[in-house]
């Protein structure tokens, strides 16, 4: 590649996954150039993309720094960027109970939360007919992990090694999507008001500068 | 606990992800003694076992000779087990590039087949609506996940690392419902013809000692 930056990341604009990866590189200082696949055009099934990422889904990078090494699968990604570049444990943790922790709660996020959210708004949104109890089984299960979250968060600040970590991270993303999609219209939801410290540690990831600055680029790309 | 073996392991007789946990502790010969909870009396979600766990699902494991660690997600239990006590490296992998690697595959499992096939399971078996164009929504992810593993395996033997690993182990728990359940009635589906390195692999893993001797036990408990 001849962008010059350390990374290519392959991503959408409307990906989670992808900005999760853009967050995580953006809290190291880690340059890359995001290549965003159209799907409508089948870009993400396309051998360009497949050739590094047979699953055809995004994101997926390669690292020029590391005889171009390619990953796919974001929990996958932002264990690797921590464990390689984050070397003054800035969002990651290094006692290895901890270091467990905190890949069960990237696999939470990654089995428990995106999938169940990405049905919500695929019943919601795409889906050819309208099932409401499809649309109220995602929600359901989407409001009930927020309350996991809750649970949990109602009695630390940060889910492993009591700081903000990739674990904490990988959340936001797809959390952005409750408010405005996901729970609009579910028993008169209020984020705040029913899940008072997620929404308190969501907004505290928000407003870190570097994923602050990173959103910023998802917004003007989506408006 | 009192029953003298080294890991509690919380568990259900059907749960894909608590059997994937069974067969490497078994591949491992690590002792652990099952607790199968009873869904339909809410045991999964009561304070007995969301004291461990508070996203109320199973896997969840106690490790009594590492001062009761607890961890749930099925990939970070095996990821933990592989790390604490595969030290000869039976079925995980060494190099930090290949270690990546082997959590992409465990991450492409936990969110992209398990919620998938997951899915599936749910609108054939125990939605209360028959929504067919649902059904085929997720049989055809299985499909395709399944030819995510074609690309691959039909070209190499093993996912990562040249051998058998808790990569490769991971998928097999979930692929067994494939003829049984999710694609039997679809397009005339054939796993030998249609995914003939998948088939293949999936019986070499099936046939390995441990793996086999733990497979009777789910096999004897849901009969």
């Amino acid at each position: 590649m001849s962008h010059g930056k350390q990374f290519t990341l392959f991503t959408h604009t409307l990906g989670p996954n992808g900005w999760k990866v853009a967050f995580v590189m953006a809290e190291l200082g880690l340059t890359y150039e995001s290549i965003f696949l159209d799907f409508s055009k089948g870009e993400h099934k396309a051998p360009a993309h497949t050739k590094y990422n047979p699953n055809g889904r995004i994101p997926t990078i390669i690292d020029h720094h590391n005889d171009d090494f390619v990953v796919w699968e974001s929990a996958a990604i932002v264990t690797y960027l921590v464990e390689k570049y984050d070397t003054e444990h800035k969002i990651s943790v290094t006692d290895p109970k901890e270091k467990i922790i905190q890949l069960q709660w990237l696999s939470f996020q990654i089995s428990g939360q995106g999938p169940y959210y990405g049905q919500a708004v695929w019943f919601q949104k795409f889906h050819p007919e309208k099932f409401p109890s499809a649309i109220e089984r995602y929600q359901k299960e989407t409001y009930r992990v927020l309350g996991v979250l809750e649970s949990v968060l109602s009695k630390q600040e940060w889910l492993v090694g009591g700081k903000a970590t990739i674990a904490d991270i990988s959340f936001v993303p797809w959390n952005t999507g409750v408010v405005p999609q996901i729970l609009k219209d579910y028993n008169g939801f209020d984020f705040e008001k029913d899940f008072p410290a997620v929404s308190a540690w969501h907004e505290k990831i928000m407003a870190r500068p570097a994923i602050k600055e990173v959103w910023a680029q998802e917004q003007a790309l989506n408006q």
